[in-house]
């Protein structure tokens, strides 16, 4: 199931960059789920490119739906929108027919399709699609949100800059910060130091990545599967989806290679009547199932491979070593604008799990 | 499809660590595979645990073939075994009951399962499952040598202490040397010192983890799939079942967060007239899709929860704070029990992908 | 995966009889397969509403495709493609907001989606919604047609009325003949008699159902499945897809039910080196695999349910019992275009199975 | 996924007949559903072979659980068992190494599985298989039963011999009595009639099928989904996976073919404050959901294509024409074992779409 995602709640997406459209269908919805047309522009502004520190294309990107809601509700029918091409610059991409920019996918994609593809772009493969995962991920996450269940992301690092960490305390007040901010950091200082770097990079014809930080408050224990189906399963096969991520990890993750058990372990305690870790290494997860405490998570987003330097490659036609310099509208970093995918792709797999659990009706609205 | 895994190739995993049996149905399979009882002995015994750094529950391990398989070769019906649990002691683990041991899933699995699940010995969440995963991987690996794709894992790093990393030059040879080992390091050296801190950390009753790399030769381009269903994808998806993994990267992983682009793009060459990558710090995989360049991954092994020390924790029955001292038969680090693990997930994953890619009788031996 | 059909090649179709489009996405298709807007526009023409025997509503019907097609052949990333709707009379369909029509579903819709779907014009369960799976099957039946694998149905029975038998001898000229013919059947006189049953059911403002008979010529032994994914389990679970559908019988069919063994029985031989049936009560499959005979299979199509006479009904709002007169433009009889939809669902099963058995690449027109 | 059927609750089948054992693995139970040995039995016994009408083969067919169940009750976990097959007499079967039985599956299996098949006894296409269905479907046969939703099956026709149709006003005393009855008729004239008939088939050395009808009594509105996951899909598939049927209609299936539509709808009333249909044509489903009605449903039942009379065949390792009489032990019909397969696999297909729709923890017994 190549492009589609999902148990219950599925998600198929379609499209390529330069392309009439790319598009998205919700399957599997409860019916009478808010479909907010404010609340989904909003996600779209996060993820839209603003500023020195993005490309210059900009698409308007407002989803036309063609099915699945009426009167601002989900009708439980397959939801479908599309999201028209417009300001599509072809020229720029004329020698990705035989040329491969360094670590994209176009010498994979032309294996994979055998040279049928539309690479124009990045064709299918471009970040571009990721404006799907952010509109499908949004009607989701505002159904979450009315269950009391908040998702969170923050730039943890770029560049050797951190910044400040989760604090378990203030968790919800900080999520409802950083889902009010284009650029999300908890600390605004490491933020301007980090856009800072980023205009550097940009000025020296190059690019960044970083790390990526969620937290997710409110999701109650028991959801996720053993084996495998576990909820790191399933989120990280959601969050590799993302084009640029090549690692995830939960809690403490890498970290925990350099703990004994006696520290990297969460002992349990009582608060307020609930089950409790006094710690959270594990990331809210044991067993692969969620414990009640925050699931915390992070993935590693690659600088941006488009870069306007000489970079070594071959023509994949002629099968000649070569060199690229790639020109047109690119981003020196795409970590501000991957977070709010991340976001929905969590909302996504979380949303498909609890209705395995609960059933389909429970997300509904009126039955918090 | 919680204890199923793959599309084509599929592994349903059942048992519990303490009820009569475990076991797995391997579906989908092409006719005529070795079912090599030989070789599937020398992946348990991989597995098994050994000597000072390891639990006392010996098990033989020896699968039991219910179907699917005649004359030594698959049939091409489901291959169903199972694997008895003859080394029980249910009386080591009477208090999990209602107590929870920390960083187990004791507690999620009484939430999950509304307290009907026999949790002695971790029951369904054991990592004793790990058996079923090796045994059915061992006969799709095999497959893949035959058509020769290699895979082989090393323990990267424990507590500090460092592996040699992996030659491009020197691969294959690297990967063969790593599948005769009970110890899987490149550098003998560095597996002494970790093994006498697995000891030093046994004496303390306490529990060490760490970092596991793969490395897969032999992958030809273009497996995978965009979006969803990319290598990444399919293979964290798969290594997130491995009952302690927190984290998975691939190529450089999280350290590409430190990088620029143009330190982290991996230019293209020609070598022996196939393309190939001057560096890969994307492990093998762009968009999605292997590039043909070796698949790199690694995942980290959180610390055995298990330790004999007195930890807080909560009577879930009660809902009473108390505290635990772990007692029985335990391990104090696993790290070198779960890389033939992982290399069975990884085969598992492959099979599948190629299958979908090639049919399912390209993997057929007389059709290398 | 309630709108979603297919292992390897999957379609997801959406859409509601009033609302802006319909359509579908086709992924896991191999690249290179020939999008023939001529054949397809063929294919939809067969299903069109014509003359007095069908609706008055007309729509163009031409698919506008969003992605995955360039240059006249399949990218291999997903296809998808809308049909606007554009001929709409909502009006017509006013009283269905509370009022459910005999034998359609507005009653059912109306529970499952809790009030919320847009009922009109039967909304997402229209028979307009097979226009997806005509346009979708139709790149699928081109390329079965170019490895030799030729679907065809006609019009086997319509109140009483028989049309002639498919000979195998005449197979593959009876389906060619058959799928040039706007009202499929083997004897012209049958045809003719049951277009005037047809008109005369019309005038008496009533309608008919009938039966559809399909043989697939050409069909490799070996397709299909064991147990649940049988021949017959695939090909049934799409065909009671098409709205109409209520019964699926292969080769004899119901009729088995008054025979014996030795009459039901196949007796095999030998023709041209290759293993054949003397007869084919079993329609091509034993054990739920084909067995390279001619596959057959019957549906039977019930009488349009939309009629313009007065019929009890209830208000399911006011939950009152009512009565209601069907106006607006509707079919008398919908078999002569359901035939065009049994083929296309046929299609799309078959090279599903295909793909499953011999590889996605296999379907390449160039390696016929 | 060959051998695995469901989406939530699911259903993953092994085993050949003259293999060490057959089973199964249902996974994504609800925990806390009874396990009760007794009904369980009591299923196992209404399929075995009994008397001058079945088989002389007798197995105890007690199921032996691995896994899942707990105090009688399921875990949630997945409940794994096997049924070991004891009465094995190979010699029997000798010659199926390379002849085929007509209307077998042995030349469709040699060509699927390439000759690695073990056929012995129909191998894995063996209708013993059927004991693993009706050992699982019991499990969620008898939760639904707790729920109010009954199931039951009787012999409608056997060689033209009818049986009383089912009345709905009488139907919950209908279903109640037929599950007591080895021979499940409504009319015990009917069936005293149909048991004559078979034996003078076996008396002939031949063999009969039949007609089967089912009818659920209790199922809510609005359960199945639209397209492709129709109720009438999801039956249909699971019924063509019991080995004989050929055939499945739902109402008045393939009579509708020569009714108008004003005779074949269903007008709706109220009742009780209930909406009810004044007529079941659509057999209690209106566009793939249900509405509230029985459902009823008939499939045809092959007769057994095991006879003991010279056959013409073919050896399809040497192709060449032969003879075949089938020797050893076999039933002259398996209809009136087969109903309570159909039951089962009713059962399991209900349970999958009512978890999909209320959530797994609908099914709980305390919940009613």
């Amino acid at each position: 199931m190549n492009n589609t995602i999902g148990n219950l709640i599925t998600l198929t997406v379609f499209g390529e960059s330069h392309g009439p459209a790319i598009g998205g269908v919700l399957d599997g919805l409860p019916p009478g789920l808010p479909v907010d047309e404010a609340y989904i522009a909003s996600q779209m502004d996060l993820r839209r490119a603003v500023g020195k520190i993005s490309t210059g294309r900009h698409e308007a990107d407002v989803p036309e739906f063609l099915s699945g809601v009426r009167n601002g509700r989900t009708e439980g029918t397959p939801l479908a929108f599309i999201i028209r091409n417009t300001n599509v610059k072809r020229s720029d991409y004329d020698m990705l027919e035989d040329t491969a920019r360094p670590s994209h996918a176009d010498y994979t994609g032309h294996v994979k399709y055998c040279g049928y593809q539309d690479a124009s772009g990045g064709g299918h493969f471009s970040g571009r699609l990721t404006a799907v995962l952010v509109a499908a991920g949004a009607i989701l996450r505002q159904a979450l949100e009315q269950k009391g269940i908040l998702i969170g992301t923050h730039i943890r690092s770029l560049h050797g800059i951190e910044d400040d960490l989760f604090e378990q305390n203030e968790l919800i007040s900080q999520i409802r910060a950083l889902n009010t901010k284009n650029f999300a950091v908890l600390n605004e200082e490491a933020g301007r130091q980090m856009r800072n770097e980023i205009e550097h990079a940009a000025s020296l014809h190059d690019s960044l990545g970083g790390i990526l930080e969620t937290a997710v408050a409110g999701l109650p224990a028991g959801i996720g599967e053993p084996m495998f189906d576990s909820l790191e399963s399933r989120l990280s096969h959601a969050l590799f989806s993302i084009p640029a991520v090549k690692g995830v990890e939960f809690g403490s993750g890498f970290a925990l290679a350099g703990m004994y058990g006696s520290e990297a372990n969460d002992p349990l305690g009582i608060e307020n009547g609930q089950v409790i870790t006094l710690s959270n290494h594990n990331g809210g997860i044991n067993g692969g199932i969620s414990n009640g405490m925050p699931v915390i998570f992070r993935t590693v987003i690659k600088p941006t491979p488009s870069i306007a330097r000489p970079q070594k490659t071959v023509n994949f036609k002629t099968m000649e070593e070569t060199e690229i310099t790639i020109t047109g509208r690119h981003d020196p970093a795409i970590i501000h604008r991957a977070r709010v995918v991340q976001d929905a792709v969590c909302a996504l797999t979380l949303a498909d799990l609890l209705a395995q659990r609960f059933g389909l009706l429970w997300l509904k609205e009126d039955r918090i």
